[in-house]
């Protein structure tokens, strides 16, 4: 029996409930610029080795929240346990990234890909989620998440990072019903993990595209959205009685962002290249938005740091509906001191926003 | 005394006036994916061994014009040749691109920074301009070029390529009037290289703003979108009884092209992540659009690329003031017959676009 949650914050401006002041969390907040983080890593000998032990997870997920008042906590876990899963053979080079033993080329290659067992191939995940709620002792909520189809099948595709999609834009545009068979097979997976997530103790889950905003406005529809929003559908929107919201966080797709709050969500990131006023304006009542301090602000000082917040802060306006963030995940080079100036920061300046 | 020119459909496509056909030519025309192209660079020894030869810089620049029916020849060059002629010594490492012997990390160092004399240290260039224009024999137009102020000074700051961008945006947050100090003079030094490109022989010119869309909209318009408009004002906008166009390209900087088409330029460049359907409404008749194929169909086949160019066109729809090109650079793989490919469509396919 999971303890009830003390602090909801981040729940209810997902919701759109009003709200004392605006909830704060930060992406890749157990992360490298943490010194406790660095030495763990080293100790694990292998950023995998941190994802697979369900205790080092759980203690890498915890590591920020002992520093910081932050709102949430998000699951330790990196964005291609699915396709490892389904028998791709995921490994890191160091400094080169992630690669994968084996690729997907046609549709025969997608035909042999496993629909994984949650319960099996990604237990590790499920017992890291477990853990980690159970020590969270209902302080703040727990975010699951996974990478969207799309962004999985960059990887998959390709074999790893890439910069020009080469082989993932080939299959699209050339042999389109090979890319749909295997994203609607992501998205089955997607949605299998994350309701498995659910299952284990996650209370709200958000889903990367970290490359949809590489894909022209048609293929980001036909071949990134649709599949998001068959996952919205497809997710456990409540379980045991509360709540889950859904965040979507498309990274460069700011251009669709009317398209992506219609998918049915609860939530939608936004990065810093648009103010969140005109995000607002533009999805309007639909869902609440998540951001968007630009990441190297955190490298400054204080007091622009300081300076900066009041700006986003003001930029979003009154009213609940903000879960504060960066517009993407905060860098290796930060000084930790910096994020306690801005969780500071949120607390105090954001208070006014939440008055009648 | 240059011939007069013989096509001048690229010239009056920018400057919105009727043609008979959209005009196309296509960013790095002269690159990687043609084997002469990678016979001549093997010989040169060094990429930069191509640009500061005059002669080298000429034939690399005519190569896609012998084989391909294009509308523009493009100066070939690097963009940073500017900061190597401040004197930061600009050389290359193979597989990790650019990089400089000295960067500019305060007020004191940009003090010390040389205005390049463009009839000196950057002599080569206006060589290589009047060798071209020359060799050109009036057939099609020669585009001069430089990087934008932003874009050159994060490679001037970084000491290099960049992901992160975190030494310059601590200097934009941190220090600002440093920041303007260093754009300030990188826009006078950008106007005289532009100037003097086009007093040897270019007939229009393009600034690329490579790296605009890693700025918030409010630093956007403050160090990138200000020191284009500058640019744009201090050029030569006539030369020799004839319009020189000015064409601004900053890539992922979509969500701004109202503000960049009120700079004063002629044309705006697009990348494919917006349809030229929406970027036409949004500019209006103030500038031409040029762009946007996915430079990722170049690499699909010869039915695939002459369906999306029949998109595309269609997408800009009716009239004057369309240069087709891709959304980007055309990337090394691709198979040279799809420039033919792209060439024969868009002739085929624009004509109809273009009666009444």
């Amino acid at each position: 029996m999971n303890s009830p949650l003390k602090n909801d914050l981040y729940i209810k401006a997902l919701l759109r409930q009003p709200t004392e002041r605006t909830p704060l969390w930060v992406m890749r907040q157990a992360g490298r610029y943490l010194p406790e983080y660095r030495q763990l890593r080293a100790q694990a000998g292998s950023f995998m080795n941190l994802c697979t032990n369900p205790e080092l997870a759980c203690e890498v997920t915890l590591q920020p929240l002992r520093r910081f008042p932050l709102d949430a906590a998000i699951l330790f876990s990196d964005i291609l346990t699915i396709p490892d899963a389904m028998g791709l053979g995921l490994y890191f080079v160091e400094g080169e990234g992630p690669k994968f033993e084996k690729t997907v080329q046609s549709a025969a290659d997608v035909e042999q890909l496993k629909r994984p067992d949650p319960s099996t191939s990604l237990a590790y995940v499920m017992d890291a989620v477990s853990l980690i709620r159970k020590n969270l002792n209902g302080d703040v909520p727990l975010i699951g998440f996974s990478g969207s189809p799309w962004t999985l099948a960059t990887y998959m595709v390709e074999g790893g990072s890439s910069k020009a999609f080469a082989k993932i834009k080939r299959m699209i545009y050339g042999d389109p019903q090979t890319a749909h068979l295997l994203l609607d097979k992501l998205a089955d997976a997607v949605i299998d993990y994350l309701n498995a997530q659910i299952e284990s103790g996650a209370q709200a889950v958000q889903i990367f595209d970290t490359w949809g905003g590489a894909l022209s406005p048609e293929m980001f529809r036909s071949f990134s959205l649709q599949y998001l929003e068959k996952i919205v559908n497809g997710l456990h929107r409540s379980y045991d009685g509360k709540t889950i919201p859904v965040v979507l966080f498309c990274k460069g797709c700011n251009s669709h962002l009317e398209a992506i709050a219609d998918t049915g969500c609860d939530g939608v990131g936004v990065d810093w290249t648009i103010t969140l006023a005109e995000a607002r304006s533009r999805v309007g009542e639909r869902v609440s938005l998540q951001g968007n301090l630009d990441p190297a602000i955190m490298l400054t000082n204080p007091e622009i740091i300081e300076s900066q917040v009041i700006e986003t802060l003001a930029s979003f306006g009154k009213g609940s509906g903000h879960v504060f963030n960066l517009g993407h995940g905060i860098t290796p080079e930060v000084d930790p001191h910096h994020m306690t100036v801005l969780t500071q920061s949120v607390r105090e300046h954001s208070m006014s926003w939440h008055k009648d």
